[in-house]
């Protein structure tokens, strides 16, 4: 099928938050994401738009009878692509209603308020790497359907779960798991063993953790410095305190 | 002094490789690191272009007979910034020739081809975290002057030294240096006991080491994985090494 032009309108509309939480929708762009999507159950797809090529390639695991598929040409790609290379193939998905998942017997990821969506990508494909399989994140937390966080997660997204939800009453709703909160003045993280069921808690990119959770119990952690940088990227902290979690 | 058209049209050549390095000369923004860069030697301060309000506010640290200062208003200031949002303070800095420091006795940093300009700021800043003073880089990796790269060092760049260089041959005449590569195949990072004296080797984002450093002597280590991502951001991945390597 070709595409039209209020087709292009109407996904190109989905770049912004307020439509995609209209509609249900985002867009996922990408071949090597491609190959993860056709073979996921966890996002209904809805739409494919691709080179025509691209669909006779792959034409043995495309599946017309559950969404539609379009033939686009280049410059089709480009005007609902938010990339400046648009790639050969974008996929229009359902979002999906969290479940709430448990945290018991876990170890588990707590953000408040990350801001910067390659920061947020990146640390979904950080848990996907260390097999984390829960992230709670605040109200304030960047959209996970925003896509540069999808980019950032290279594929990630489709396997850990993501909440966003009222960080205080979650916490404390769950006070008999020991809560990790990495902040500058905790203890060596090095010396710190870990359980088996626990709460690592991230901080703001700039502010750090909230008061309101901070007055909640904890066990201030942190990367010992040797140098003279005010701090490190929340994604890479996230990384350093993430490896020695589940080292 | 009030700025011309012409030093708006000469200062924005500065956001192209070419005129910088034609120029010997580079641009930082940012309130924040305006601080830093008026109490540091390392780099000479050429120009500074900045609100009238700021001038003000800084007029005690400010030396008008090293270098030129011009009060702009806010609308030269956004033509001249790289960013969607202009600071109220532009630096016009002159790049330094590289001196190459030595290697010996100490931990030291080596990027192949890292291209992302976002992962090389991040990059440098965990060295300035945790106190590495080197990194050796191949000669196709992205720009130290790069504003993304500035922009994403958090300052660390007035601390950490960068030279650029042929890798193969630079590890070859330190090959009584212990290199260890970072690598998907390598022993658990976790059981490396690393001596005073080593480089750690970093690869490209996407092709990992080049084979032509891998023909060289070294030892594979890796990020234990207990999750499905193919890999971890090579910032990340960093990050996680450096904090081993100095712990």
């Amino acid at each position: 099928m070709a595409v039209s032009k209020n087709q292009i309108k109407f996904i190109s509309s989905l770049h912004l938050k307020k439509n995609r939480e209209k509609e249900g929708l985002f867009i996922v762009e990408g071949e090597k994401i491609a190959v993860e999507i056709l073979s996921q159950k966890r996002y209904n797809i809805k739409i494919i738009f691709a080179l025509q090529d691209w669909i006779v390639e792959n034409n043995a695991n495309l599946n017309p009878q559950k969404y539609e598929i379009f033939s686009c040409n280049e410059s089709d790609l480009e005007r609902i692509s938010a990339l400046k290379t648009p790639n050969r193939v974008l996929f229009v998905l359902e979002t999906v209603l969290p479940v709430l998942q448990s945290p018991k017997g876990k170890k588990n990821l707590i953000l408040d308020s990350i801001q910067d969506p390659g920061n947020l990508g990146t640390i979904i494909r950080i848990a996907d790497w260390f097999g984390i399989e829960n992230i709670y994140c605040s109200k304030e937390t960047v959209e996970l359907y925003n896509s540069k966080v999808l980019q950032a997660t290279m594929g990630s997204f489709l396997r850990v779960n993501l909440s966003y939800l009222n960080l205080s009453e979650f916490l404390a709703s769950y006070s008999e798991i020991p809560c990790y909160a990495a902040l500058l003045n905790g203890e060596n993280v090095f010396s710190t063993k870990f359980p088996d069921e626990a709460f690592l808690l991230i901080g703001n990119e700039g502010k750090g953790i909230a008061d309101n959770l901070l007055q909640l119990p904890h066990i201030p952690i942190s990367i010992p410095r040797f140098g003279h940088a005010e701090s490190l990227n929340a994604a890479v902290a996230t990384g350093i305190l993430c490896a020695l979690l589940k080292k």
